[in-house]
């Protein structure tokens, strides 16, 4: 059955449309194209059929109400920097480009209110003049916005100090428009900010977010380089135990990954392994003594942003660690897999050992459930679905936790707690089902989109029963 | 061998002496006077012969130099706010008043630097109108000292967000002056700096410390009451692990702890067990979540200070607890022992069970070694050594490393490590032995002090082989 698209345009009013079928086409796709082959092979055909861009809280009510009316599936945008497949459509539609409420609204007792369609880096530009900033954002930062780092994020820069966005406190609140004819505006606080987060933007349309702050610190960006993987991560096991040292990243390359990054080179020893963090300025004489303790060198220490490699050090890390590496080798791919304590370590070592000849691993530390935590894989050359289900395999197997990121189904993924109450809630602010339809559905027994995809991956577990009974997570 | 004391005075020229008995003898306790009563009966007849006053660096060298000529016993003194019997001289001698070093020298890039004998609260008063406060302090920050603190203290309000001030990054200066003839003023930095905290003023004069910064929050202190300790419990373990929410204290009382407090009467629930809790403002919401998660009600909000309680809500943690509670039951005690993962909230139900006859719990939340730990004990009615002993070893039993907040021996505690480099540089600052004698001996074959004391504690170790090896905590 087609869409209604005259039917939808209608109702429109001056909102602009956009149907030139290039630009539809190219954003209907998202990074994540060139982060998972799967995922670009199986988005192969999907595309919307045309763009409308609010400019207001009003175009997003009169939007939702045309989508109602005519039946026609929306699928959310900001800037299409995800890299799990959030932003393709699964059955035409229009898409919605936010990016057109892009006004920070008030920045006020370390809490700031945007439009969702507010950049990360604008909202930083905004905050730190008042000495504060957001506590985490993605390596995208620069062009991702605030209600696509909510939709379709989970964790990024800052997340080793402040854990993940679904963590209490790190969404202080959203504002979500339904998808009925006469829509509704909710605004949800506390623990129901997390219906909406990391939905894939399948359950009511975010309007405005309001996020907590942290200290703007003076953030020192430090390349390390450790004669040893082994070596280099128990150096980062303990800089993340530092309760002592404020800091917003480390990242860890075994060798060569950080070779395949040509503006790391220069500040790389080969055959050892790297450690990239940014640590507040006050901390970095006990970085050092740190990192001595652990045989490391230091390669660079430099102002957020102004270190020699061009560019500002999160943007060697998160995914964008795989975006450095992939322009000189296109080729190589990535698991999301947790490896938590107590084991944390060995897990890793294990993992290590396993896919040495495979690929270096490369790891992100964040904390997760109120301990430390190591995101990651090996970066390994794709070869097929079935090599990438083996090393997931072998990744559970070691003990870690392992989310499906060459998927674009939010409960595929395995990142997203659905239950009961996520599902009446989709079918309040979303009772046609229109919201990028077959992502996220809050009927069960609807027949799942046929993907082709079975990868061996378990999930992730959240909270306190992940925290005490550790054993559960790798059986 | 009695103390050559006119030789000392003859060499100090101007600083001022008090040689009244009585002011000496009062000088000569510290609160752990009425926190332990083996501390105060061990420290029965123990008292110092005079009190110096330096006003500066240059005094604080010139009695160096007179103690290393007149071979003076010293015992440095802040303000006597310490509970670990620091502040016992165990062969007379002179105390050195730190007081009159209050100077807060300079306030800069989220550090301070100041005098020694500079109050916490007037260091926190100074620091404040830039935004910034101390990441820690003691209960007692209306008048302990820095420099008190950094020789003599271990963690306190704060350490739930930055660990205990050993942690690497807590302390980032000290200036400490050698007691020798011709003195030598040393500055320490980096992990040096652990060479003079917590060794009681034993292996240099301590003149000004520097110390990192944190962000002054808008705190909000809450009281909460749950239905059963072990609720309590959980819900201070998990807004421990809630990375999201910034907070500052966290304390547990079991019924009747805090019904004994008499200005928290009215705020608990007979019966039930209460959480007293400092968060950021903008964490409040999540707070709430979280607490109605655990069936916990919210007997107060209110700002810093301005509580119906009558005082700061962290003059009701930490040691002032027990100060709270001995106000109505004089004959209560505690031990220190440190409730650590994975096995955290199952060894405190061990031991709240075994004590439950004995008092309630009392638990106060900090980081360590970068996870979560619970430090406390029951709160007990004093009867004899082997009680304490008995209550001790229970505690072992349960899964805690257990502390010896019992005794004025350094090593004895078991709460400072004391290695060949700690034994060296105590030789070097204090070449002739006269810092407060007995308590923290480089030379280990030298006689101990008899203090009759001998209770079954474990010490405490710190670092990544506790956090990776947590089965060898208990042992």
């Amino acid at each position: 059955m087609a869409n209604d698209i005259e039917g939808f345009i209608s109702h429109l009013g001056d909102i602009p449309v956009i149907r030139d079928s290039a630009t539809v086409q190219r954003r209907s796709r998202d990074m994540s194209m060139s982060f998972s082959p799967i995922i670009r092979r199986e988005a192969s055909g999907k595309t919307a059929e045309l763009i409308v861009s609010p400019r207001s809280q009003d175009d997003v009510i009169r939007i939702a109400s045309a989508a109602a009316r005519a039946r026609m599936p929306l699928m959310m945008r900001g800037a299409g920097t995800c890299n799990l497949g959030q932003g393709v459509p699964l059955h035409g539609g229009a898409i919605v480009d936010m990016s057109g409420l892009s006004q920070v609204l008030w920045i006020r007792e370390q809490k700031v209110r945007a439009q969702a369609g507010a950049r990360l880096l604008a909202i930083d530009t905004a905050t730190r003049a008042t000495g504060w900033e957001l506590r985490m954002h993605s390596s995208t930062r620069r062009a991702a916005t605030i209600g696509g780092y909510i939709g379709g994020g989970h964790a990024g820069i800052g997340s080793c100090s402040y854990g993940i966005l679904r963590d209490r406190g790190n969404i202080l609140g959203l504002r979500v428009v339904s998808v009925e004819q006469t829509p509704r505006v909710v605004e949800l606080r506390g623990d129901d900010v997390n219906l909406v987060h990391h939905a894939y933007g399948t359950n009511g349309i975010i309007t405005e977010v309001e996020m907590p702050l942290a200290p703007a610190w003076a953030w020192v960006e430090v390349v390390l380089n450790f004669p040893g993987f082994m070596r280099a991560a128990a150096f980062a096991y303990e800089l993340a135990a530092s309760d002592g040292i404020v800091k917003k990243l480390i990242s860890i390359d075994d060798f060569p990954n950080w070779d395949y990054m040509q503006a790391m080179r220069a500040y790389g020893k080969p055959g050892w392994s790297m450690v990239r963090c940014m640590v507040a300025a006050p901390g970095l004489e006990a970085l050092r003594d740190l990192a001595a303790a652990f045989q490391g060198e230091i390669a660079s220490e430099a102002g957020e942003g102004e270190g020699p490699y061009g560019a500002p050090l999160w943007e060697f890390g998160w995914g964008h660690a795989r975006l450095q590496v992939n322009k000189t080798r296109p080729e190589i791919v990535n698991n999301i897999g947790l490896y938590l304590d107590p084991d944390l370590l060995a897990a890793v070592e294990r993992s290590h050992r396993r896919f040495k000849d495979l690929g270096g691993m490369h790891l992100e530390v964040k904390r997760y459930a109120g301990r430390i935590a190591f995101q990651g894989s090996p970066y390994y050359a794709f070869v097929d679905d079935a090599q990438v289900a083996e090393v997931i395999r072998g990744m559970v197997q070691d003990g870690a936790m392992v989310a499906n990121n060459h998927t674009f189904l939010v409960k595929d993924n395995g990142m997203k707690v659905a239950d009961a109450r996520d599902e009446e809630f989709k079918r309040s602010m979303d009772p046609h089902g229109l919201m990028n339809p077959g992502k996220f559905d809050a009927d069960a027994s609807r027949a799942r989109p046929e993907t082709g995809l079975e990868l061996p991956t378990t999930g992730w577990q959240y909270g306190s029963d992940t925290q005490r009974e550790p054993g559960a997570v790798s059986a």
